[in-house]
């Protein structure tokens, strides 16, 4: 197993991966409401839009600090590849009313099928694999009302699960404190979604995948050794458990790893492990380790070491898998060293040589399966060219967006630490003056005062996204990801019960959002 | 919205749906153990594997008492589409171990790219849209060892999610108790798992979908109307909700459904809609109806039918969405009798007027985000011929597979409902005397007896797979699903703590298995 070995692109792969989704995969009332635009004359009026979550996943016993964004570059692929064609059209012109009057006008099918009619508009990000938070806009659309429109579900859609899928990489690979983490989930995962699953597991974080197809369409050697049912027909057909690690040892002698669960780990499994082990030795291969895929996997791992270390291969690792989470690994390691100290034994090797195999909960983000991700109107440029900013009231308060065309700064202290996420309007300075009020975006009333001493860099974080061909690889954001992490407090890292980051709004932006509400109150 | 009306397919779009994933959309160890089974020798003795999933999906607060079984239909698509290519053979072999040594070997590649290296293998199975439960053999493939190896994991991914999404869907279309349920979800799913999540979903019994391009591929119209968007446009140029509602009539006379509450639904939203629904009906047009989207849904629209009556619209439909799922729609519809009689109104003609959209938590199964289906070796035939069974033990009992080539009958009672699942050894008669005692499949010594005057029918669930172009349509799967549901028994429909459907082994398959457990252990 070696998961940090790449392996080169397979073009075609990565090409059909880029345009799975054809330019109809939106909702369909984006395409009506763009006809009202059109038929109105204002779909070329310049809007703005921002995408954004309301609060982090919250798994039900314990909720994310922070969240890891993914799924912006496959977004740009999936625009850059889409073209409206005379098949779309005739797709649409078919459809009728209750009526049997056509639901699309001709007028609006031609505006439809303009050539590049996706380009013309202005996105500006957070960078793939940064650090957000809750109300932040992490990509701002800019262009003509009707194009922003038909953009939004598609933008939710690439966003919304790989963002929350990085957020539980990120979590289930610190519960690992250094240990290697592998990504299993393709069986039971969300259908073809596990492709961008996947991809957002290893920006979380996550060394590779078992599944091939991703594997090579990401750059990353997918990892695999092999299942139960190996030794099984080894069993039916009179070869035995010690027959199929024969087998799979010739098969592949520099990167054998054995399945020892099949029959019974400790008694069956693991001496018969051993015994491949030597003879690969005595031929001049080094084994890789064995894998535990069910039991009590804190005390096999302890029992296994114990086992390994005797028969001379301190070296080789236990591969940890069965329905793993950040709260698993965690709750592993925590008794792996009760466990050893009762034998007396230093739990710290037994734990630096394990490798964890995390599936079904991380690819479909176990207790929290979709993330609140929005993407709402919050400005239209006037006929004189001003922007007016658009309001979205709600029964809920919290739940209404800020308007207006707006900046986020991230704060950091003397210690090069985050510290708070300030969200103001475009043209505003984040700290103008020695001290600064700076206000709860959600939770009205409540504010805090930033002292201009105490912040030793301010950076912005939305740019102007670079269109061009060549996306960061996935090594690049994966860094970006642990960067940004290390970044972090502690406390806004823990797993359990986190500090809460500080998202604030400036007091101008704070007064622009109650004015509006105030004067669109019926 | 016309949810029920066709829309010709659109081919190219079809076509594009069933090839998204390729021959290499597979775990890593399916190839390691293909290559071993290669090199051993073996690759190409007949095996047999069993898909089957160990328990009914558990939300936490309640469990499905039957499941629906979806997928089958896409992985014959995949399969039939799934060649392997130059390029795909070039991807595995620059792939090395830590050595540097390949890890797949010539021989090995060369035996993968033959030609129809998936031909030669039979499909047994239950017919998708079928009601199925935990234990049986939904699916059996059987053909060359290293084959059906292979394709475990495109299967299981194929299946799983599929499943889980169609017994969701089930459920709420049971809660909305005839009302119409729209599947709404693309937003918040699974990037592009939504597509296989909406297939499941019409096959659950969702009327439409919200996503184009899948209403388009599966044949049905999609639905929708207008985003709070559309009203913040206009508000922010001064046009007013007034004015987003006249120009959403004008642009669809005959299909006009207004979002009435961006602003406030009973003081704003619904007032405004009236006075559209009116223009409307001047002109010769009839509204379709609301749609609420926030706040307290049963009392707003006991509130919303109550203006539309006083209005002159008692047929206007009232489309509810935000975060619906069978318990919400269930508490919404007891809600409103109680609301309704307070205020001394009937409450069915407003429940007869309520459309469902259902986004999230469908296509994410909120609650239960994976099924925990599994394919197992059950069975290798021998040199002589004869088939040896297989077995797997584990530390946990229940999770022991049910061994050798099986048979799954469907038995009814006099008044056609199905009464118990029957699983036996190919070969057996299910009822070959006039009392039977079955058996629990993983509790052991839990047995009932069967009375042959009680069962007027018998059904063999598993049939060879056609493998013939135009398989069945969405339509008639989802016909297959809404029958078999209505031969259930209502406890085990209900949708919290439902009765157990009984499931059980006959005493062949059950001494059998024990015989195999009891040879294995070491």
């Amino acid at each position: 197993m070696t998961p940090s070995q790449r392996v080169g692109l397979a073009d075609d792969i990565t090409e059909r991966w880029a345009t799975v989704r054809g330019p109809l995969f939106t909702d369909m009332y984006e395409l009506a409401m763009a006809q009202v635009y059109v038929a109105e004359g204002i779909s070329e009026r310049r809007a703005q839009f921002d995408y954004f979550f309301r609060s982090a996943p919250d798994y039900g016993t314990h909720q994310a600090g922070f969240c890891v964004t993914a799924g912006l570059g496959p977004f740009l692929d999936w625009l850059d590849a889409s073209r409206i064609e005379a098949r779309h059209v005739e797709a649409l012109a078919k459809m009728e009313s209750t009526t049997g009057e056509p639901v699309f006008s001709a007028a609006f099918l031609e505006w439809l099928a303009a050539p590049e009619r996706f380009d013309g508009i202005e996105i500006n990000a957070i960078a793939e694999g940064r650090v957000v938070h809750a109300h932040e806009p992490i990509v701002t659309v800019t262009g003509p009302l009707a194009v922003c429109q038909l953009l939004e579900t598609s933008l939710l859609n690439h966003l919304n699960y790989p963002t929350l899928i990085a957020t539980k990489a990120a979590r289930v690979v610190q519960s690992a404190r250094g240990g290697t983490v592998l990504e299993f989930g393709m069986r039971r995962g969300p259908a073809t979604g596990v492709n961008e699953g996947i991809r957002a597991t290893l920006i979380g974080g996550c060394a590779s995948t078992s599944n091939v197809e991703a594997g090579i369409a990401l750059g990353r050697q997918p990892s695999g050794t092999h299942a139960h049912s190996l030794v099984q027909a080894y069993v039916a057909t009179g070869g035995g458990e010690l027959g199929a690690f024969r087998a799979m040892a010739s098969s592949a002698p520099d990167g054998c790893i054995l399945l020892v669960d099949t029959i019974d780990t400790l008694r069956s499994g693991v001496p018969n492990a051993i015994t491949v082990f030597d003879e690969l030795r005595a031929n001049g291969h080094e084994p890789v380790g064995v894998r535990l895929d069910s039991g009590d996997l804190a005390f096999l791992a302890v029992q296994t070491a114990a086992l390994l270390d005797q028969a001379g291969y301190p070296g080789a690792a236990i591969v940890l898998s069965s329905d793993l989470d950040e709260l698993t690994i965690w709750q592993i390691l925590t008794q792996i060293g009760d466990d050893a100290a009762r034998i007396g034994v230093d739990p710290d090797p037994i734990r630096q040589r394990l490798v964890y195999g995390v599936g079904t909960r991380l690819i479909t983000s176990h207790g929290s399966g979709a993330l609140n991700g929005v993407y709402k109107l919050v400005g239209l440029e006037n006929v004189n060219g001003s922007w007016a900013p658009a309001i979205k009231l709600s029964e809920e308060s919290g739940k209404v967006p800020l308007p207006g065309r707006k900046v986020v700064w991230r704060l950091y202290d003397r210690r090069g630490s985050a510290i708070v996420d300030l969200i103001g309007l475009a043209g505003e300075e984040p700290l103008a003056s020695d001290s600064t009020v700076i206000h709860d975006p959600s939770r009205s009333g409540v504010s805090q005062t930033l002292h201009r001493a105490e912040i030793s860099h301010i950076e912005e974080l939305q740019h102007v996204v670079d269109r061009e061909p060549g996306s960061p690889s996935i090594d690049e954001l994966a860094q970006r990801c642990s960067d940004d992490i290390a970044r972090l407090d502690v406390g806004v890292r823990r797993l359990v019960n986190p500090h809460r980051y500080h998202v604030s709004i400036t007091d101008g932006l704070r007064r622009l959002r109650d004015q509006l509400i105030a004067d669109a109150r019926p």
